[in-house]
């Protein structure tokens, strides 16, 4: 498995890899994104950035050092060749579903989640797919590309079918979108309201979750690359993530942070610090 | 009616003139700001990322596709003479109106809303104005000046008189301006929670809306000359955008977005998507 | 008492040192910031910016202008000695309270309280603290080093002892900090909840107030070099300021605003509007 | 021939198509960009920004006024599917050349060349290509990828061979590159001191013109995304495409502008003056 | 004379008025920017940062506390009366020039110069001017406006007539300008080429030296409205103020800094320098 | 040795230590800066975009890939401590110097520069200094401190003794600064037109070599605390790194690079391509 280490490893993800039970990896792909690049950078920044935070989490009285995670650095993903880079993360992820470990992937756009669920789908077949986002990225194409950061959980969909997957924070889309949606996904607009009942009805289930940090509002997290206002706190993000500590989480991503177009650091800040209490929270 | 078309017409507002009921145009005047300039470039920056936002309100579940709006550019306003800058804004909605449409306009800094509404209250007498802002803008001259950001709801007072003028968010001021405001206007300090009752009264009534941007909390809308901590969420003024749907509203208007001054472009996104539900509320 | 006039007096604090009741002064250093440092330029960024903002309070219906406040500058502080800069706030601090005026610091970052507490307690040995902060503080040393802004409070309670010290907002350290406060001092997390409370027991009890401004959430102060998430709102801290009215407040500060790590000037006028509530609160 | 006018026509460039001489286009292509993208905002921000100068240039004497230049506005190009932008390139500059006119191509990375040459090699088959940059941009595949901004001019001398292309300002690239160079193409390392004695060779034969605007040097081209120190001052650019004026050429391009990474303007400014100069020395 | 001080004296120009020979002030004014506004800020900007700054310089071996220079804070200018600010500043300098001492403005754009030369001209009617400047300046009109920052010299030529002005550095203007021109004063494109001569040929005579910072080159100065490349560097733009000290020279001024558009703080720091150097060749 | 490596290492430095001739550190301290702080982030910077050079230089047609260098990370260092970080970093290079290897440190501040000259001067007694910079740093005290970025040259001073200290490119400093350094060391104001001689003559002789990059102009170079301008320009600094070829070179140092006041990443960019000539000159 091939990576590039272009940066140190995120604060308290220090563990070997033989005895790590989660992969960190970044997936710095932003080819589709069509409108403000920069999410490649994502992972590089946080893991410099991270210096700035505790490994301590008082919000869950735990410590990232109790968790034994490995970052493995970077995939090295072609840009130009979108269908490539989903193949490369998908080769990834299987590595390590196969040698037992969780894998949490930094984006990156959101399109590079594709890869990722399609490995863990193959080891879990009754997948299910946990979606934090503000966008609804349920375009059947996009200016007639399949693949595209608008289109991925449309294509998440293909590979799982009606029923399984749930999307929170939702308030931006086309029409028809949000009409193709109320036949086959479940969609909670706008907040988190109805998570813990959804979580209540997937425990035991495998799941994989998925959070575009711009489900958050821009006011706390502007780095991105179609802020939307109207989104969640980060008080509400945490509940949610805090939340999922109760289900069987067999994959995680964090993606679309732009680091460059949030030049004070938040937004970098609030990625890391939102990586550490999932981490904390799936571990 | 001259106006410069120095960008592409607003995402979803490419109607004709002809069959347009909304005439929306950008008054691209920033003379008398007192601090930060910038403004003048907020109808063009909008324009331009107008193309990252949808034109699909989940809020209301409505379209800018099913309304006819024309985006007439912007006026070409010669800087240094604001006398004559305002006299040539209200000749431009003067001939809206005449057209039987509906004037939206796009500031440039406050005192832009003078013109329109003088040309607004020529039309309809019994004009009254809602206005969301952080400032009184009450002062009787600034500097010695007349006509000013910082005087232009004096100056439409002088129009209306008392009784006609309605505050709402407003959280700066020198101590006279509040003192003066007791007798003449109605002020709803620092949120917008008496809104559903004022709108409730002027049902029927001719209503010019006129949003100062820097209502919102400057954590949601950091790009304007003097943001004002303390300020309404956007999901605040979202509500009180949507209460507008029952009024009887002639004409309407968005100031003080300075783009330059926030370079991750949240603000302007966030302009943009409050112009949308503005247009599709009062559309 | 030797101060450098390297920008005018903060708006509305033109009074002459001999009638002034409270003594307004930068101490700008931060020499021992661990990760982005800038706080040394706030007092001279809040000064310059003071004049974006109203004198007059709609919050407390007070004016800057009643009150009567010296705004002698900011202190010269060497770079690279930090025992001595400690030295000269205590000392200029000792000065201030001989005659008989209530001191007000501006920072630099939080560990120049360190100097004002010396001298406050030195007057009032009853001294009790109240510290809003995201960080713990509370490190007995930081990399060897036992004055640095990660160790300020720990040095704090080295003067004062146990019961004295009652942080709020806190949502930063490492477990450590967490264990040893529970035996040492009050911690009130995340929020300001329990502030009527602790406020209603310090009546009449010389306190001296220390906000270290990272305690409001990054979303509406972005500018200070280890932004935290999850922070106060600033009308939560406003409340909390405003609480303080009916306290002995005998000095009081405001820390950590990094001016130039937010270009959009916003931090810079929260701070302002910060101050102004604070000196209306207690003066 | 479908584009999409999301801004403006450049300042002086509002003829009609049918009278045109030269067609002006946006190419906004950033897809393979290996660092910091961006440049598929240049074509929007040249147009925005170019009522900042003038039509007339002191230098030439000669007045966009003057010629006849359609601007087409910009292509609209998928993302994520690099030979399809490629193709739909090539498609409209096919086009273009069809009706006799003169393409002008602002990228975009460098990589929207090769279609453009395709296009242009077709209709002249004695093709030579002047090429301005600061990089090779001769590998022949970059991480497998054989299109690649890196890889743009190997893929134009796949089409011209050996001896048709000439290259200054030549100051990066690989070892491999500069060696395999030396038996393929001729290149001015570091300035443009040959180019007199180069277009005195070229004179009468077909010539496209390609510009990648990091070939200047940083100081006064900051935006864009692999900045080179040492290159070429804008005098000298403005040197060498005067020199063109006594050459055939047939289509030209500038590329590699990213105006999001200098927010002072100056960038976009250059790109905009550079644009005149050439338009005024090619029409 | 009123002024407000809103920022300390510039370094090394700590003189009472009475004991002062050169009298410093700023005129806060670019209300008729047509491009970005913010040279109103230009004064303060360059007060705070002067500290960055020796007080010695190693060009010209003199040191600004050798000279007696007050430095009167900034005239307080009402925004969106263009007429009248002209006026405040023809009034102050009035009154400068009638105590005997040399006013140095620091604008503000490059409008403000009018009023300084009305005064000047007052006192000294065969007054010549030297006019550094990447553009012309020399419109009848602007958009119908007789008073523009794009019309200031024709206004200056209004007072002086033929032969009194004389222009370095020119490379932007419309045709008509330079046509112009030619018949009306002196025009040197491009550099500072003739300046040696010029000022032989000026030897005794009263001469106010106007310096638009943006005749420097944007490389080293892009914190100006319209940056225009092409300018001279530092080096030869204090070659040219250093060849001024033969020259008797009774005003001068700096203009169109606007600091917030170059965040780095160099072209604030360029603009304190060449001050520095003002100063020294002319004090 | 204990350093931290929280960067990858530079490009074309990934030797082993063992195999390595010359150990590659950072020194991540800016304690004594007394105006803009930030070249603490320099080497992380440096490290992290150095990706995007090439490891081949055209220049020297040279290739780091041909040298051995270990990149050791950055130490350790506590802010506010100014003497015990001096110390750390002579420790370092104590250690280095022990194992036969040359010493290439990245600041940091300037005054980093001490601790490496202490260790570099006790194992070569007849140690001299190349220093390239734009200011004197010959004050004896600063604000009363004898450890300071503005006395650093002094310090060395103190260790070498008269003629051992050669600087270049000078054109900042009080005049006290300039008269003390006719009688102890050799200045070359304003450029390094005198390098090529005083090479000749350190021919033999161990040279430490010690480059403030604000030597360079700040339009090429404007991420620095202090930008002064009137420096010199890239092709002028490259020229003199590569003169350092023929001399004895027995260590090195590139600092005051603040790459957070340069937000384009130019600076940092020409920080890295400065240290891959530097390398390869000397190694």
């Amino acid at each position: 498995m091939r990576t590039i280490n272009n940066a140190p490893a995120f604060i308290g993800c220090e563990s070997d890899y033989d005895k790590a039970k989660i992969v960190l990896f970044g997936a710095p792909y932003d080819g589709t994104s069509s409108y403000r690049a920069g999410s490649r950078f994502a992972s590089t920044a946080m893991r410099t950035e991270s210096f700035a935070i505790e490994t301590y989490s008082p919000y869950q009285d735990k410590d990232l050092t109790d968790l034994a995670v490995f970052d493995a650095g970077d995939l090295e993903l072609a840009f130009g060749n979108t269908a490539r880079a989903i193949d490369e993360v998908e080769d990834f992820v299987r590595g390590v579903l196969k040698d037992g470990k969780m894998p949490v992937m930094l984006g990156g756009e959101h399109l590079v989640t594709l890869g990722a669920v399609r490995a863990v789908k193959e080891k879990y077949p009754e997948l299910h797919v946990l979606h934090f986002d503000a966008h609804t990225d349920l375009r059947d194409d996009y200016l007639g590309e399949k693949l595209s950061h608008a289109t991925v959980m449309r294509r998440v969909w293909d590979l799982l079918g009606d029923g399984r997957i749930f999307q929170f924070g939702i308030r931006s889309g086309d029409r028809c979108e949000f009409e193709w949606a109320k036949g086959h996904i479940y969609t909670n607009k706008f907040n988190l309201d109805t998570l813990p009942r959804v979580v209540e009805g997937l425990k035991g289930v495998p799941v994989y979750v998925t959070i575009d940090l711009d489900v958050l509002d821009p006011s706390i997290f502007s780095g991105t690359g179609t802020p939307e206002a109207g989104g969640v706190t980060f008080a509400e993000l945490l509940g949610g993530v805090m939340a999922l500590s109760g289900l069987k989480v067999v994959g995680c991503d964090l993606t679309e942070l732009a680091p460059g177009l949030d030049i004070s650091g938040v937004s970098t800040a609030v990625a890391c610090k939102t990586l550490r209490e999932l981490l904390l929270a799936v571990g």
